[in-house]
């Protein structure tokens, strides 16, 4: 099993604020995609989808202002069942975001990919967070052949 | 172990110039940190220095045009004895850099710093080879209080 770990601090924000940019459909279109759609409540089924496909996100955990689960349960073969999970906490000016996209089976090249598109995407949020605008597909920062 | 993994693509360029970019002190100043020094031969060691700190490279493997592979031999604890590689290859208009840094002894919350940094820098290195300017060490993007 293999993980992506990321870790960014949003300046002069909350966790309460990066919560909300995690926990609502308006929230998430604003950092990852223009196309998120679903229940974002515990048991229900997030649709997040971009221009090459896209993933199902099942919600098993939410603990207001500090941590949010998903389950992947539709979407590429290497994501499904794989486990994304966000940690918040306050430091001073910063939120500090924990991120981990855990349960990989193998280390593929694709995900060497993701890994550095999830980085591209939390940026994205901090700026969200930070400055109203952010990133999200379609306007998001290509990296590669691969997008 | 725990490795950090990435991949970015860079465009209009060539396996030979990415080579150069991380095998010559004049192009790891332009995308990692303008404090760069040291021996970039097999059996050398590079000095990469920033505003907190900084690490020792011993070149241990170099495949022109294809492969690099560092071993860190001084910096912070949980550097030491990692290992750092870059492959390098060209698909279509994009050279592939496929990174791993590589044998981190637990996931502490300092790795998932460092694999969010390693992706802002992996995009300077991108952009420096597409545009000419990157944003190495003390221009670079910050992310967190950690910098």
């Amino acid at each position: 099993m293999a993980d992506i770990l990321h870790r960014v601090g949003v300046e002069h924000s909350s966790p309460e604020r990066v919560y909300a940019a995690l926990t609502t459909v308006d929230g998430l279109s604003g950092w990852w995609t223009e196309q998120t759609s679903g229940v974002a409540e515990v048991g229900g089924v997030l649709e997040f989808r971009f221009a090459a496909g896209g993933f199902d996100m099942k919600v098993v955990e939410l603990v207001a202002g500090r941590r949010v689960c998903w389950e992947v349960v539709d979407g590429p073969p290497e994501w499904v069942g794989t486990v994304v999970r966000w940690e918040l906490r306050q430091e001073g000016d910063f939120t500090i975001v924990v991120f981990a996209h855990e349960g990989w089976r193998e280390p593929v090249e694709f995900m060497y990919h993701c890994s550095t598109k999830w980085a591209v995407f939390l940026l994205s949020l901090k700026r969200f967070l930070e400055t109203g605008v952010g990133a999200p597909d379609p306007r998001d920062v290509r990296i590669s052949d691969w997008h």
